[in-house]
């Protein structure tokens, strides 16, 4: 929504478009109505090694393959788009900059998401449910779809971008920025879980304060600190867009997102390191109720003092379904990837980055000057 | 095997005993009738700061309950026994080290899996079945089990310890060392399975030759053949014991094992960084199989030109069914904890370091001079 | 200062002190006369292994010896102290937290550099000086000391503390963490530079846009800004103390200098990789001066067309006495300890973490309760 | 010597030339004079970017400039030659692979240092010298020269290719690795230096025990064994050429040294990290022996007790001297680029890796068949 409000307001600056009118109305509307929305960016994307236009099927990205007085028709499928079965709306916008030739595929839009020719393909991903163990991890999941538009028509006022391909990779970066801004504050709450669990399995275990488990303890503060040290940052550095909206200064959205999704795998191998193997070969729930394994499970699943069996086997069945499971597998890609993958990052840092400054401070230190 | 074969000849030499005949008539046995066995020797531990004698449940570390004239009767668990299901023989060795005091838990023995009061409760762990994109990874699991000595009765001509405590180390530690040494051998086989994944997703999607990707191959490349010339190292500077039997050098096997111990998430991090997302968020085979949904999936399951949507469909599976499932997660922490953790090789390679003599360096070179 | 002021403030406050108005009175003095001032913090210290009460020679850290109507009296020494041979003032307080028998250690004053009995021992460091070619990074050095303080005669209204054992570690930990803070400020400043210099010697070499070589500086600036981020976040996230003056975050001062402490290594290993052999082979100056050597070296020195010989004997003299000098290790040793080793920034953040909160989500995630 | 044995055989059995006869006489000579020789390989270089053909300069690649009945005429200059002003003779070799249009440039032969054209311009560095605290360290350097060819005549009899550019990068990987498999028993030596220094510097501090000290120095152990341990494999699996003379196995000399190259920095941030700031603020051993500031001196510098004060010096100074000096920033340049940068090695090892069997495992997991 907020790089919707920024890009659509530049636009009608440079362009005389009604976009950002368009998108006012629809926030009312959104606001009004408490809807739940996606953001549907990531295109299938073809071959990596062609543009949107080179591609073999013009379809690998959204694009407009029509328009009238009422509206356009839009065709082409959004990868990855996570919680697509329970949102009211899609918002679509482009995954990347855009070429003068590539108008057709500048196109952003919101669609209900019941809207014809609008279709949903989920990959859906839960813990294993507990049979009399019960734990709040295991009663969610996540889904992620695939979302087709096979030629869906989207009436004019909800369009925000319809060919100004100038524009297109400054929505897919703002977006970006946004994002990973948003990434800062939510991805330190998986390290705290990955912390705690840690922390935990320590303790029960008797070695709470063993140097080493101490020292990766903190390692895993420094990581889930320093990444929403970079939100702060992004966030009081700040700026006002024409839009009324402020920007995070993207730089910081970038480096703490970079952080978290490089990090993401250590600190899983954090968790495994201390857990030990336990989590990898716990025999099951049902074993554990059944009268004739369940005793043997009982006695042999000791470890600190005062530390119940079914307090050992509900720590390590949860770091078991956190870790060794489809759903830890999950979360370890949406780590890596989810809101942009460090190489990204990377590239976002690069790009706006004042490089040449740089070179100029070693210049006069070196004193090197430059002719005229 | 080998490891009760080098430390039965040592303890017979300097107590009189007679465990290498023992060993060398199982082992006749054992090769005669093809026999498949496990190493049962991770007991269960308890609290991880009180030796075997200072638990609370002296069971919590397999020990002798009992002798008799025609053999010994034990009790304990060992757990992660690997093929726990399978096997005809438990080879059962210590832990770890034992002190004077604990002379009832320094017990080998080798016992038929099928003997009274030996039972297994087991984890199994299996890649999801495939209904038509039929898959030889998906046919195979693993089993590790929980061993129970539930009063188990060991005749004499198969104990290879029993109460020799100042040997309990040197078994457990020449049992890790061989075990070590052969990680150095079978682990480079799976970075071959990751590095080869991580080459073909990023060759069908048109990438195989970017920078970026070749240089993290690269480090695949590196991470899998040190492990393994480490293991060549230890093997080329092996030593023969008074058993006949040669022992690979133990510092190797330590390093070869430590560096891919510590290297395995950051392995599956590669491969899920260049994989990208997908593999988190394919659709299920039922909606390929679907005439519904296969079409669209079909259509934009596309990457370089000439790679077909079931090629791509089969590679993001394999990678899904390989790093985003309970078998996956099982895999890092086998990679971590299998043979040994990272800590213990590092105790492993400090414990036997000559670090005395490269202080004697220094001082040399710092012109440093020790009183008489 | 900022340290004494917040502390003399909460003495003052918990014992009826004055040396909140002594520090006001200096504070005035010091701003009037533009005078400069040392932190004089780091004690010698003596065996690692003891506290200060515990040494064989109480010396090791400073401490009072006499205390008469007019003042005290100092013993001991302070080390690492930059830039002692110029200031105006010492300011010296104590290196870490005092016990009940410690108060003669908890002490902190102000003394003007030249009085009796203050002795400085200092270690110069400088850039080898140019003959020719003048640059501005070979003017200036820098100059650390022990500062001995022999039976020093500190007055009353010079005095910060005196026997106020709890706050001892309170004073020291106040500094660190103002201290690192600024760290994370001006360290950002020495990888601009090394930023630069990588940047330059690649874009002179005509490899400045090689995809290895434009990650690396990328890493560079991942590494500035997110010292930089986690200084803004203390300062975002500051808080006022009684004296009036704002504290930052301490654990942000801590995780940004932290980051620093532990990549300084890694940026110098950015430098000599992307620079080549060449800073530490180059001929020198006097080489390049000499008329029988300098057409062979001015012939040779060869890179991207465009470039003159001189500029290239710049940048990698520039280089070399960065990075292959005295003043260079210098650098390194200050990048590591310089505001305190990383292994005390993770110290600073544990100590103050709220590790158990962390573990309280996983209890509820993994539905363990804590009974009554 | 080896390199140029082996591919001189090659070239002669290709060719029907007589270099490696040339070879063997220049052998027998060498060895009959007990002489001393350099390897003359890095050429200059000039632009990055472009092929010894299409540089500027033709010189900056050393290249046959004439070629009579007597011999060649050769042009060029090398750089960073170890040891330059001390050697008997130059052996001159190619630094890369060329082309067809490039067979001046693919010339290798062995000519003696004082031979009329050769000029030598060297970069000495050495430890600071010791006035009173003498020390072996300080009393050796090391000289890197610029190896300037002006016109030099060689008779035939000294050359060992000329012309046969398809032999070029072959004579230059093989001389590379070779060099690196040396390279994998002689770097472990620096890190022995290091860990004792830092194993010393410990024990000195009286924290020679303290848990991340000793897994710092368990680190530094395993970098050196597991170099070592890739040169063990290197020669193991060495195959036997055509001259008779065996050659490493390449990919085990490009990990070993691999591995030193990309650890060097962080062995010299365990150091530092270790022995704290001492070795770059301490007192010149002028202060130490001065009787103003000596007694200070005595008094301050105490650790663990039972150490002496000088002893406390002379470990410090030489730390100093060894990580915070010109030789010390020399030895991490060394460290990097000696027998080939990291990159260099990366490109060695993926060059010659069988990546396409790694696939085809895959494949066959992900039941991947290839069409006809």
């Amino acid at each position: 929504m907020n790089a919707i409000g920024v890009v659509t307001k530049e636009i009608d600056e440079a362009k005389g478009t009604k976009y950002h009118d368009n998108f006012i109305e629809f926030l009312k509307y959104y606001q009004a109505n408490d809807l739940v929305g996606s953001t549907a960016q990531t295109d299938v994307k073809g071959d990596r090694k062609a543009r949107p236009s080179q591609q073999e099927d013009p379809d690998l990205y959204v694009h407009v393959v029509k328009k009238t007085n009422k509206g356009i028709v839009v065709r082409g499928a959004k990868s990855h788009i996570t919680m697509g079965p329970y949102v009211d709306e899609h918002l679509v916008l482009p995954t990347r900059s855009m070429t003068k030739e590539e108008g057709d595929w500048a196109v952003s839009f919101a669609i209900p998401a019941d809207t014809d020719g609008v279709r949903i393909i989920s990959h859906i991903v839960t813990p294993r449910q507990r049979i009399d163990l019960k734990a709040p991890y295991n009663i969610y999941g996540v889904a992620d779809s695939v979302v087709v538009f096979d030629d869906v028509f989207v009436p004019w006022d909800r369009v925000f971008m319809c060919g100004e391909w100038e524009f297109a990779g400054r929505l897919a970066l703002t977006f970006a920025g946004f994002h990973r801004h948003s990434y800062c504050g939510c991805k330190p709450a998986v390290t705290d879980i990955i912390m705690g669990a840690t922390a935990l399995v320590a303790e029960y275990s008797g070695v709470g304060n063993a140097p080493h488990i101490v020292d990766e303890l903190t390692e895993l503060m420094i990581i889930a600190e320093l990444v929403y040290a970079s939100g702060i940052a992004a966030a009081a550095k700040a700026t006002k867009t024409s839009s009324g909206i402020y920007t995070p200064m993207f730089v910081y959205s970038n480096t703490g997102r970079y952080l978290a999704g490089t990090n993401i795998y250590h600190e899983y191998d954090i968790l495994a390191s201390i857990a030990g193997g336990l989590p990898s070969t716990i025999p099951t729930e049902e074993d554990w109720l059944n009268p004739e394994t369940g005793p043997d499970l009982e006695k042999y699943f000791r470890r600190k003092p005062g530390i119940s069996a079914e307090k050992l086997h509900r720590i390590y069945r949860f770091i078991s379904d956190f870790s060794c499971s489809a759903i830890g597998g999950w979360a370890q890609y949406a780590g890596v990837h989810g809101g942009g993958s460090p190489v990204m990052e990377k590239i976002g840092i690069r790009s706006e980055y004042d490089l040449e400054s740089k070179k100029q401070i070693v210049k006069y230190l070196a004193g090197i000057e430059d002719e005229e």
